[in-house]
């Protein structure tokens, strides 16, 4: 593993002063070479599902394992959007002179040598490579054991696309081991890895938390919150409660809590309940809300810090919203959270006052997304507060150093 | 420390929304405090230093210990200083409107509770307050032992200045425990604490980054570069050479090494060494510097990595600029450098290459610092590669969080 991380910290530096042109080309070469791979792509990942299925892996990861032509055909697209994408690195901002005459600007690089962790899914390789590639960072991808033989054969074709480009090979490697002490030596080696990225189930993600010696870019719980005021226009409130809990259930920026105004809570919530009901949504909620629906189940503390992930949501009936922002910020996590108002103070209130790192008026909490963002591709999305907070894209994977330009100024 | 911790986080939140004017009116108040108490904090100060002294605390930490009429004012003019600064806190950045129809844009946040954790120098207590303060968070301030009685009387000072402008007390608190235990509590509270930034000595800040359960905003070496390339104006090598050693050294930004083009090597050293001898610096050369001035000292492989924060001076020949970048990534502190040179070129490529906070072309490493560079007070300067590069200062103590407005926007 130091192998690796020397390599990595070596082919950084060739990285950082990459020139657009040559990441693009070897993105764009790389798509070529996933394309003209098809047939031991999908050789090297019917070995991983055949050994997945011996092992008594369940559907759900087995399906999250296939690449189908689809997934092929995604990452093919993912490369190409991503070469697409403006570069940041280099891009000088606020460059102006100071009154010692000197002039000071900010200019954006790269971080280094990023660690990504990661699980089941091979087409993560790809997602995160290019990423890493067109911000000019050295990567080092540790996936899941159930997928190592598809991704040492995306890997393969990422060398081929960074050699045809003139670029370091080393900037993206796949660590071959399934070693679990692998990953433990990749968090502590500040030496040669600059940041980790852990993508998976919030277990990894606190395990790797917890014992990382380098920075760590995390994501745990999406304990997403709709806040239905009682100036809310009704159709919009209902719209938006239903979307943000029903349009996909397994992803981190789905509604957990719906929170209701007591005033619009008799008038909303019988409305909203035949709708949940008749998609199979298992409602839960508080005293009030058990009132005016009696067939919810009485929801307990657990409700309101569980992540769901499911057809299930928990609902609370408050006084006003300084009750749901109090709610918001002490059971949520800091993900997203909505607010469905027409009234105007309020709405600047909330925006400033929750302390998540998306806070939306009157659109559902599903747009928290780097590609709904306008960020071209997602890393994942973070709930730290330090550096990237929200969807991290290729900005989050730069940072800015300061320079200074001069005619042979000294300090008096 | 839970204690404090609790009460800090709940502070947070009301410094999150204080606006503007109660934050500068409280920064305003406590320098009245301060001007008030001169007496009472001349005769705390005056008990830590009189202990320290049966302790045996060396003079330069008795100097530093030490709240002079000067030191005080300087506080109070550091509080309005900063009163003065923009607050930015709630600015939103690129807003704009994506395909869906959404708008999305940037909202600066504080990051809620900062932890202090700095050694001797009790003014530091209000640089450290007045920033958290300004920027909308919460601080806990752990100073050294030795200063423990100051602390508390400005801390004092600081409690009713924010009293005085309806802010919440608990939004600066000291520590009033010398207990070290405390520390070790105060990094490993991430419910209560979201940064750590640790101001002294390579070996607080090294304990601290190591057992920290929290980010951390860290400052480690100052081993700072000037190069002076072939293509250098004479005068502008020899003022810079000169300023960036010799203008102060017990300083981060000063420079340690100094970096010499072999075909100006013959021509520049003699010169140099003359002002060098004079000032009374001590110089240790490369083999080939021994060569050029017979009385410099050999530098071995531990003076490049040596911090000497004295009057000492490595100094290496180099082939070319490539040489001298490469030398500044292995053996720097990735804090400040600084090139000579009337190249164009070569001026692009040193920029981008040298992988520190702040790089600089034909302006002494000295510039890196908060004030010069506009920040109006810096908390210190940060040798990390995420969130915040060089000198940190109100910007620094915040972060982003989307925010998101529609019209009843739900994802298709």
């Amino acid at each position: 593993m130091h192998g690796l991380g020397r390599k990595a910290r070596e082919a950084s530096a060739g990285m950082a002063k990459a020139e657009t042109s040559d990441k693009n080309r070897a993105l764009l070469a790389i798509a070529e070479e996933l394309q003209a791979a098809r047939g031991a792509l999908r050789k090297a990942n019917a070995a991983d599902l055949e050994s997945g299925r011996e092992r008594g892996l369940d559907s759900a990861l087995l399906d999250r394992l296939e690449l189908t032509d689809a997934r092929i055909d995604t990452m093919v697209e993912n490369l190409e959007q991503v070469a697409a994408l403006p570069d940041p690195v280099g891009t000088i901002d606020d460059m102006k002179y100071v009154p010692s005459g000197i002039q000071i600007g900010q200019m954006r690089v790269p971080l280094g040598v990023i660690g990504i962790i990661y699980e089941s899914r091979p087409n993560v390789t790809i997602e995160a490579a290019s990423l890493c590639l067109k911000s000019g960072n050295a990567v080092i991808l540790r996936g899941g054991s159930e997928s190592i033989a598809s991704n040492q054969a995306i890997a393969a074709c990422v060398q081929k696309g960074l050699a045809k480009a003139g670029l370091p090979e080393a900037a993206v490697q796949v660590v071959e081991t399934t070693d679990r002490v692998a990953v433990g030596t990749l968090i502590a080696m500040p030496e040669y890895v600059d940041v980790i990225v852990p993508r998976g189930g919030k277990g990894l993600i606190e395990r790797i938390s917890k014992d990382a010696r380098v920075p760590v870019i995390k994501h745990l719980d999406g304990i997403c919150h709709v806040y239905l005021d009682d100036r809310a226009d009704v159709s919009k409130a209902v719209n938006i409660a239903i979307n943000a809990k029903t349009h996909r259930y397994g992803v981190c920026n789905a509604m957990e809590t719906l929170l209701v105004h007591q005033s619009v809570a008799d008038q909303l919530l019988p409305e909203l309940a035949t709708q949940y009901r008749e998609i199979g949504v298992e409602l839960r909620g508080c005293s009030e809300v058990c009132r005016i629906l009696p067939d919810a189940v009485a929801a307990t503390e657990e409700d309101w810090v569980t992540e769901y992930l499911g057809p299930v949501l928990s609902i609370k009936v408050v006084a006003d919203m300084d009750e749901a922002i109090a709610h918001i910020n002490r059971y949520g996590s800091h993900h997203t959270d909505a607010m469905v108002t027409e009234d105007y103070s309020r709405s600047r209130r909330f925006l400033r006052e929750v302390d998540s790192s998306s806070v939306m008026i009157n659109a559902s909490t599903r747009f928290a997304d780097g590609f709904e963002y306008g960020l071209g591709a997602e890393i994942g999305i973070s709930t730290d507060k330090i550096h990237a907070r929200g969807p991290v894209g290729l900005l989050g994977l730069t940072s800015q150093k300061y320079v200074v330009l001069g005619d042979g100024h000294i300090r008096k």
